[in-house]
C-alpha cells in the first residue's frame, strides 16, 4: 500500500477553484462529517469558496419514487453538457434512514452521466434532521459554484420537510410527475405543488404519450388557479420523454427564460438574498431550541406537561411560559454576573 | 356617574362558565390586553376555562377582502342558530396596521347576526405580530366554548401568514372564492389552496351563477390534483349564494360531514394534539428568538455579519455560528455559576 497524505485545507481549497473533481469531492466528504475537526477544516473552505459561488444556476428538481429523477436528470445532463454547461448533481435525502439512502445511492443509475467529464454526481448527503441535510447540501453548492460547475441540480423526493427544504436553496424548483390522476402524489407534502416553477409530465412516450398530454392540459389549468407568483413568473407545465429524449431541450429552455426573466426584473437576486436569511434565522432557530431542549430543568418541565398540554389540560402558552421562566432564569444569572464585572 | 366595580377573576369565570356574554367579552378584552395585570387574570380565567373547552367545532373562513366573508358568515350563522347552535365568530387580523382592523371591526357589517341571542361576535384581534394574534384568538376559542358556543368561526384574510395561523387552530378550514380564474388569490399565501377542507365559491347568483358553476368545475379538478390529505377527507368544492341564501345548509352538511368521519378515525383528536403541539414548540421558538436578538452583544454582531450573509460574502451558518457562540458564552458561564453552588 502507497502511503496516502492527506490534502491541507489550502491544497483543497486551489484544488477546487481549479475544478479538481477529487478535491471537490474530497472537500465535500469533509462538510458532510460531524468529526469537529473535519467540520472546521470545511467552515475554512467554504468561506474561502464563497466569494467564487453564486453564478450558477440552481435547480430542484423534486418527484416521488418511480416518476423516472434519474433518468430525467441523466437526459438532462447530457443536454447540458452538449451545450457546454459543467453540471453538478447534488441530492438531498432526510428520509434516507428509512429508505437507505436510495437516492443516488448508486451512482450506476446515472451511468452515462456518471463518465460524463463535465458532470460531477455526488451522492445522498443524507443526516438526522431536514436543518442539517439542507446545510451540507447548501454548503456544497457553494463548493461546486467555486469549482466552475455552472448548473447545479439538487434531487430530492418531496416527502416530508425535504422539497421545502429544497425550494429554499434553489432559483427553480421543478416538480416532476406521472400521468395518472394525482394518485402518485400520495404522501407528498402538501403546499408543494403550489412551489413548482414548472410541472413536469414525464414518461410522455408509447403508449403513455397521450395521458400525459391530459395531464399536462389538467395541471396547466390547475396551476392557474393558483395565487400568482412574487416572481411574476407563470409556472410551466410540460410533458418529455426521458428515455426517448424529447422535450428535455423544451425544459431546459423554460428554466432559461426563468433566469431572465428574474435577472431582469430582479427577483432572482432578492430570492437569493430571503434565502440567505432565512437559512440564518432557521439556522439560529435550530440551535436556540437544541440548547433550550438540551437544559436539565427544562427536560424534567417538560416531561411534567407535555401530555397536559397535548390533552388539552393546559393551554399550549401556559406551558411555554413555565418553560421559558425556567430558562430564562439561567440567562438573568448570567446577566447580573457579566453586569457586575464591568 | 354609577360606581363601575370591576368583576373579580372568580366573577368573570363563574360568568363565562353560565354564558354570560359581557363576562365573556370582558374577559377576551383581558385575553387582549398587553398589561401584565390583566396579562395573568387572562391566565387564571384561561386555565380554569380549558378543562370546559374543546367540545365546539372550529371552522376557518377565509378569502380576500371583496369575497363576501361577512355577509357568508351571517348567512351561515342565521342557519346555524335556527338549527340549535350557539355560534362565536372571531377574526384574525395581523395587518389591521394597514388595514385599520377592517374586518369585523364593525360589527354592523352582520346587522342580523349581532342581534341574535344565540351569536356572539367579537371584533378583530390584532396585534404586532402573527404569533401574538394567534395566541390571542386561540385563547378566546377556549372562553367562547367554556361558555357554551358550540361552533367557533374564525375569520381572516388569507394574507401573508394569517392564514396558515388560523388553520393551524381549526377543526376545518374553508377558503371562500370568487369565480373570475383565480385573479382574486392576488397577494394570497401560496399553499393555501392545499389547505382546503373546502372551497366555496360565494356570490352564485343572478348573472354569476354560471361562471361560478365553471369555476366550481375548475377547482374541483385542481384539487383533485393535489396529495391527498392526511385526514382521508376530500377536499369538497361548493358554491352558494351567501345573499339569497343558497347552498348554505349544504357548505354545513359537508363540515359536518368532515366532522363526523375524522371523529371515527381519529383524525380531529390526533389533529387538535398536533396543533397544540405546535403551538408550543411555535410559542417557545418565538420566546427563544426575540430573547437572541434582544442580547445587546448579539444585536451589535447582527449589524456587522448581516449584509455580509445577504450579499453572500459569509454563508449563513458561518454567521450563525458566531452569533451562536456569543449567546452560548452568557448560558455556559450561568451554568457553571450554577453548578458551583450545587
Amino acid at each position: 500500500m502507497t502511503a496516502y497524505k492527506k490534502p491541507t485545507t489550502q491544497e483543497l481549497i486551489d484544488g477546487i477553484l481549479s475544478g479538481d473533481r477529487f478535491k471537490l469531492s474530497r472537500a465535500i466528504t469533509l462538510v458532510e462529517s460531524t468529526h469537529p475537526k473535519h467540520q472546521q477544516q470545511a467552515q475554512d473552505i467554504i468561506e474561502a469558496c464563497l466569494p467564487k459561488s453564486g453564478n450558477a444556476i440552481r435547480v430542484g428538481v423534486t418527484g416521488v419514487p418511480g416518476v423516472g429523477k434519474s433518468t430525467f436528470i441523466e437526459a438532462l445532463g447530457q443536454h447540458l453538457t452538449a451545450q457546454g454547461h459543467k453540471l453538478a448533481v447534488l441530492a438531498v435525502d432526510p428520509s434516507s434512514s428509512i429508505s437507505k439512502g436510495s437516492i443516488l445511492g448508486d451512482k450506476t443509475r446515472m451511468e452515462k452521466l456518471s463518465n460524463n467529464p463535465n458532470a460531477f454526481i455526488r451522492p445522498s448527503a443524507s443526516g438526522e434532521t431536514v436543518g442539517g441535510v439542507a446545510r451540507k447540501t447548501r454548503e456544497s453548492i457553494y463548493l461546486c459554484e467555486a469549482a466552475g460547475y455552472d448548473v447545479i441540480l439538487v434531487e430530492t423526493v418531496g416527502v416530508g420537510q425535504s422539497g421545502v427544504a429544497v425550494h429554499g436553496m434553489v432559483d427553480f424548483f421543478l416538480l416532476l410527475m406521472l400521468a395518472g390522476a394525482g394518485d402518485e402524489l400520495q404522501g407528498m407534502k402538501r403546499g408543494i405543488m403550489e412551489m413548482a416553477d414548472a410541472v413536469v409530465i414525464n414518461k410522455a412516450d408509447g403508449d403513455n404519450k397521450k395521458p400525459a398530454e391530459q395531464a399536462r392540459m389538467n395541471y396547466k389549468h390547475a396551476l392557474h388557479l393558483f395565487p400568482a407568483q412574487a416572481s411574476q413568473w407563470t409556472p410551466q407545465v410540460l410533458t418529455c420523454s426521458s428515455t426517448e429524449g424529447t422535450h428535455i431541450d423544451l425544459v431546459w429552455s423554460k428554466v432559461e427564460e426563468y433566469v431572465s426573466l428574474t435577472k431582469e426584473n430582479g427577483y432572482l437576486k432578492q430570492q437569493r438574498q430571503e434565502q440567505n436569511a432565512f437559512w440564518l434565522k432557521e439556522t439560529i432557530d435550530q440551535r436556540l431550541t437544541s440548547l433550550f431542549y438540551n437544559q436539565e430543568q427544562v427536560k424534567l418541565k417538560w416531561q411534567e406537561l407535555e401530555s397536559l398540554v397535548l390533552n388539552g389540560k393546559l393551554s399550549s402558552f401556559a406551558a411555554a411560559d413555565q418553560l421559558m421562566q425556567i430558562f430564562e432564569n439561567r440567562l438573568n444569572h448570567s446577566s447580573s454576573s457579566a453586569e457586575g464585572s464591568k
